[in-house]
């Protein structure tokens, strides 16, 4: 994929990655190791939990989403540096979800003291397989100017 | 801890977690997974890079965060819920901090619609041990009443 500079990017610009397909083994091993709750970690648990079931921790989630918008979903030349951003998860991630990132650019920013540099801000959904929304993020990334 | 509920919190309530001990290897691997870009794999690359060394992906940071909170910093009883929050990472987190996470609320609101629950914001800074702010975020997470 031709890698972007921040004169490439419109506000409206859309992006879709490829695909991420989520087990409960990588469920309970990034729940283990990052958030060992028991609706991450046991199925059994989890039937008796809030979630009515073994569910990803929100933070996996944003890091499947990082992977996908890293590897296919978000071509910015010399890589995605964020700055933050704003998080949902609107409903769970659960065990054979097939997750995707559709990502809209929804400003562009040139840097008023920096000239070789802008920001831009991306929404990106996280879908699984049925359509559903299972997290919204908009994040400022950094973007150069292309050089000269 | 003594698990907490809804009637538990209020504004200004602080939290303080224990440690965590980063290295280069947890940055890896986790930027293997989840983050795989030059600045989080490989020393040399990210000696070259706009860090100036290597760095922990922000989701990284997130993640870590997220395991302070949930293994000593906010003893929510029923479970850390989050519904979203934001970030932002003022700084980057690089191999040999020592992270914890320092907690405040900031909201505590009781459903209208549902008497059994509320919602609580949080905000956290993930500090390293020279006392830099590597990240903030609020987060609005689920807590349940007490059961009568």
């Amino acid at each position: 994929m031709t890698e972007l500079y921040l004169e490439d990017f419109y506000v409206g610009q859309r992006f879709t990655s490829a695909d991420h397909a989520l087990d409960a083994q990588q469920i309970k091993a990034f729940a283990a190791q990052f958030d060992p709750q028991p609706f991450h970690l046991d199925e059994a648990q989890a039937q008796d939990s809030f979630f009515q079931g073994l569910v990803a921790s929100g933070w996996h989630t944003a890091a499947i989403t990082m992977s996908l918008l890293a590897k296919s979903g978000m071509p910015i030349a010399g890589g995605l540096i964020g700055a933050g951003g704003e998080l949902t998860w609107p409903r769970p991630t659960r065990p054979g979800d097939v997750l995707h990132a559709e990502s809209e650019v929804v400003e562009v920013r040139p840097s008023r003291s920096r000239p070789d540099r802008g920001m831009i801000a991306v929404r990106t959904e996280t879908r699984n397989q049925k359509g559903d929304v299972v997290q919204v993020m908009t994040c400022r990334m950094l973007a150069w100017k292309r050089p000269v």
